[in-house]
């Protein structure tokens, strides 16, 4: 029994230990963290904070002495978030990566929304107690040859009428170049198939079609950008299995993109280049406005944090009349791959 | 009987001087317009070509030299339109003139969206032929102390499946400035309330409230500008009333706007007022692209002319992530009037 109390100690010093790295303190007291260590809501709440340090020191890093500004905000209805955003940088225009911890009840726009997506709610006098913790981020860099990255990984618990729980998991990395580079896309999409295939060989080919899928931007068909992966209402094998599945797949983010950051950061571009990517920019601001998913359900969440939210769109955008890039161009490569998605590792 | 074929003749070659005036030939067919010149529907579409004609001219000529480019556009599914986009100019930065002219089927979607607008439709077999007609027109100039307008007349038929038809109009024209002018805003809504009063003197305030209420931020807790006047659905008292209600709307188009583009078109700006613009402007492209509900209805009809809707986005746009404007700066200022209209002529 001393042993079993002396390795729940060290545990409990662990987070401790883990916590110090944090951009900041987690939204939930350290204290209840420590004693629910074995619970789901736990461990995926110290695995957003520590992606989210993770990723904007090696954002820092690779921007040569840029700093984060790092915003905990608080929410009237319950939870909270840590915001950090990098913005007008060297490397990168506009970094936001978020972390927010909500709990509360769902709204009728969103219980409607999860409806329509198949879940079975019981719901008792339209009530539907929730909670929503994910790291979600946007990375726009200045040079139009580094590409733009997104990632989301979140976790889902609702409490139906009965007392029982529902929960899911869901997220995804994905990547919106401006310019096509081979290389680039098959090692980004080759370190997220690896993470995948740690877990399952059957997860990278779905999760990287449901992201071509999702990233598609209807009105113009085109999708966003060039894939990666996504998925949603991830409930089986099981609960144990999605959380290690999910880790993989946060730990993949710094690796499947940095070393393309590094690479093309100092590439020469003209201003017709940059003018393109400000373009894209403005197709960006289409997806996330008209389509997303998280981007509704925050907005329509009633005292969410609309500059988190927001935080994914680019410092700047443009949009022309009718700009259509020659035929055989550079614009025009990219374009076809965005019509035409195409396999990137076998 | 030869007095009345001769008056009739001669409403005929009126339609062809009017149609001489244009920016490209309307979508119906000259001769069709002609033998329908009493239907509310041709009448309304040589008002709307005559309207897009007018404030294309007054633009270019405020311009000095500039000249729009004309789009006339065919819709597989059924009519068409004309778009006129004047970008980069020495005044606008981009100025969209878009006239439809569009019959089919309703979607789903938009049978949907008219009947949560409380619209009792008789649906056959799921399909309901409609015919939309408009003009709609965004503007952004360049100086940040030149106002954007908007504004949008459009007429609506749909023949139920008992062969009834539903009809009516809807419209508004609003303002949307960077920094506040207290007489230029003055200006537009007395011109917009002396063309209300020659109908109702019921239309400008109600049209005024209705204008406050739908170009709403409602995630910014703002409204879009400081508004003018906005009305859907209009079915009373009768056709024709309201067809001369929506020609004195679309009469005071140049006059409410013009004077206030030529008063600060040479004001000198400083690169912080131009960066206060960009970021409205990113305000203007959430408005259009979440809430608006002739974007949407664009979107979601099949084989809508993409272009054509999203013209109304501006060339650049910007979003920092947690602007705050200074206090009592005038920045500030027009945010306050954003949050709280107020009422400009009595």
């Amino acid at each position: 029994r001393r042993a079993e109390m002396a390795s729940s100690v060290a545990g409990k010093d662990e987070v401790d230990e883990r916590c110090q790295t944090f951009m900041a303190a987690p939204i939930t007291p350290i204290q209840n963290l420590k004693e629910n260590i074995r619970d789901t809501g736990s461990r995926m709440e110290l695995l957003i904070m520590e992606t989210q340090a993770e990723v904007c020191r090696a954002l820092e890093r690779a921007d040569q002495g840029a700093k984060f500004t790092v915003d905990r905000w608080e929410r009237a209805e319950g939870g909270g978030g840590v915001s950090c955003v990098l913005q007008d940088g060297k490397v990168f225009e506009k970094a936001g990566v978020n972390v927010s911890v909500v709990h509360g009840y769902l709204s009728e726009e969103s219980i409607q929304q999860m409806k329509s997506r198949g879940k079975n709610l019981k719901v008792k006098d339209g009530k539907l107690p929730f909670c929503a913790m994910g790291v979600s981020s946007v990375i726009h860099p200045k040079n139009p040859h580094v590409p733009t990255i997104h990632f989301n990984y979140r976790y889902f618990e609702i409490e139906e009428a009965d007392g029982t729980k529902q929960w899911w998991f869901g997220g995804g990395t994905d990547l919106t170049p401006t310019y096509l580079n081979q290389e680039d896309v098959v090692h980004f999409h080759q370190t997220l198939k690896e993470a995948c295939d740690k877990h399952s060989p059957a997860f990278y080919p779905k999760f990287k079609k449901w992201c071509d899928d999702y990233f598609f931007i209807k009105h113009r068909g085109e999708r966003r950008g060039v894939g990666g992966i996504f998925f949603d209402d991830l409930d089986s094998p099981s609960k144990e299995e999605l959380f290690q599945f999910v880790q993989s797949c946060a730990k993949a983010v710094v690796p499947c993109y940095i070393p393309i950051v590094m690479k093309h950061k100092n590439d020469a571009f003209t201003p017709e280049e940059k003018q393109w990517q400000q373009l894209r920019r403005g197709r960006y601001v289409e997806f996330n406005l008209v389509y997303d998913r998280g981007t509704k359900f925050g907005l329509a969440t009633p005292g969410s944090r609309i500059e988190s939210i927001l935080m994914s769109l680019p410092l700047t955008a443009r949009w022309e009349y009718n700009h259509v890039p020659p035929p055989k161009s550079r614009e025009a490569e990219i374009l076809k791959i965005l019509k035409d998605p195409k396999d990137w590792v076998h």
